[in-house]
């Protein structure tokens, strides 16, 4: 099968999934399942549960038990896009051409929406705890290790970290080169590392070869991030379906700022590259996670 | 001891356990982690975490594995309150005489810092974890089991389930008989159930023992709730720490509103009887845990 083919039936399945997983529509809090919802299929390209998944099934892993992660990953993201999107923080009516959470539902449910899918990414992991109880063949150590990676990387040390300090130095702090990393690392960086380590370990990766995994995602994670900035600079509107030149709008310093577009469009060859080849180092079948990296840190949107 | 003493005592150790589980404030995100430590420490009585070590202490537990868990609920309750102060939601500048959360570090920061109260808990459970995976004699069934009930019951199906009807009523709809039920039962009964839920799972209640605990922690739930609205009627300020008739300001039906001062008082008087009744019916040592039943919903403030 081709590339492009395989990444999409691979996101319809992980659209599948979310839709089994998220809570039904009914009862009083009707509303606030609704927003759930809404949030989650306004899209995305699923490339965190992708990302999981095709670690997971790399180290040959073939159980169901990664699945709830998968949702719960995606999950925290779009919570974390959700409350990003509130008036008081990035006050973003719309997201890939759609309204904004609380564009629609109002501000208050905007923040309970963001709360309630943080939260029901934690109680749908507890599936994968639910699986460990009925079947005592599923390595129970590692559900509880990938629970400790997810809940560590989405939070102050990780995703929420690095959000903080992007606030922060939107706010009144200057925003150095050391600050800027900080935040590449964990904002973006984190949720992607995630993905790829706890599919890992979910997989019953070793010690060494998560260590791997983790070189290789952190050097996804901040290539995919230069990418970004380099669009916001050389795209259009209707290629990003976002509006560009909002880093510099919002005077904003990025890598493409500190390094300048030529260099940092050079470090996103040098970074995949490398990544590549500690992936290749691991010597498994990595075709699939081999293009989804390149196409990651190469799109175009 | 006596109970005043005992119950001093203990939220002392709460305070303690916190202290210890709380992130320490270093790092380009310390502000966050400040703000998560000034949340949790702007006080409160720590019921929920001292009704779970009650219960599992009833039930014999005499590990720490119930700590985590003492932890995380605090903080839940503590996201809850930071959120719910925002100015989107009930825009409170105090809380106990003192600058909520984001008076004092503002709206964005306000968010954030409930994100991450509501994220590190989930991490603080990861103790618990990290204590199964280290030590193959503490029953990790147990520990998943009440890693379900938190999760469940922090979220819309739980607490901000019924959080989310609350503020759907103050905005446009009537609050119905049946919806106040609603809102009695998850918002304010569900952390306060899960809590002693928790504190019997971990320390190895059997499902008959559980089902009694259940129907105990409802009934104190509710009778708790009561209470509240009934000295938001009868209190003064200084007695209760925040301006009284809030709720008649806000034009909001309550248990009072419905069914009356006086059959509010004798309703308290027949829940609490009928959870103590339970509560003896286990025969178990549950002196304290009765003391406490009779203090929360007889308190004045």
């Amino acid at each position: 099968m081709d590339f492009v083919q395989e990444m999409k039936d691979k996101t319809e399945s992980v659209n599948g999934l979310l839709e089994r997983m998220l809570p039904s529509e009914e009862g009083f809090q009707k509303t606030v399942l609704e927003a759930m919802r809404y949030s989650v299929e306004a899209g995305g390209k699923r490339i965190r549960p992708v990302l999981m998944k095709a670690t997971y099934d790399m180290f040959g892993g073939t159980s169901e038990i990664v699945l709830p992660f998968m949702a719960a990953m995606e999950m925290i993201h779009t919570y974390s896009l959700v409350h990003d999107d509130l008036p008081a923080m990035d006050n973003d009516m719309y997201r890939r051409g759609k309204l904004t959470t609380h564009a629609v539902y109002g501000e208050a449910m905007g923040i309970l929406t963001g709360d309630a899918l943080l939260n029901y990414a934690f109680e749908t992991v507890g599936k994968a705890f639910e699986m460990c109880i009925e079947n005592p063949d599923i390595d129970a150590k590692a559900v509880m290790k990938a629970y400790g990676i997810l809940a560590k990387r989405a939070g102050v040390y990780g995703m929420i970290g690095g959000q903080v300090v992007d606030v922060a130095t939107d706010a009144d702090e200057e925003l150095t080169r050391e600050k800027l990393d900080f935040i590449y690392e964990l904002k973006t960086g984190a949720l992607l590392e995630a993905s790829m380590e706890i599919g890992a370990v979910l997989a019953g990766a070793d010690d060494k070869q998560l260590e791997t995994i983790t070189g290789v995602a952190s050097k996804v994670g901040l290539a995919f991030q230069i990418q970004d900035d380099i669009l916001d600079v050389t795209s259009t509107m209707e290629v990003l379906g976002k509006p560009i030149g909002s880093d510099e709008k919002n005077n904003k310093a990025t890598y493409v700022t500190y390094e300048g577009l030529k260099k940092a469009g050079e470090d996103v060859k040098i970074l995949s590259e490398a990544a590549i080849d500690e992936l290749e180092s691991l010597e498994l079948d990595c075709s699939f996670l081999r293009e989804l990296i390149s196409y990651l840190i190469h799109r175009v949107n």
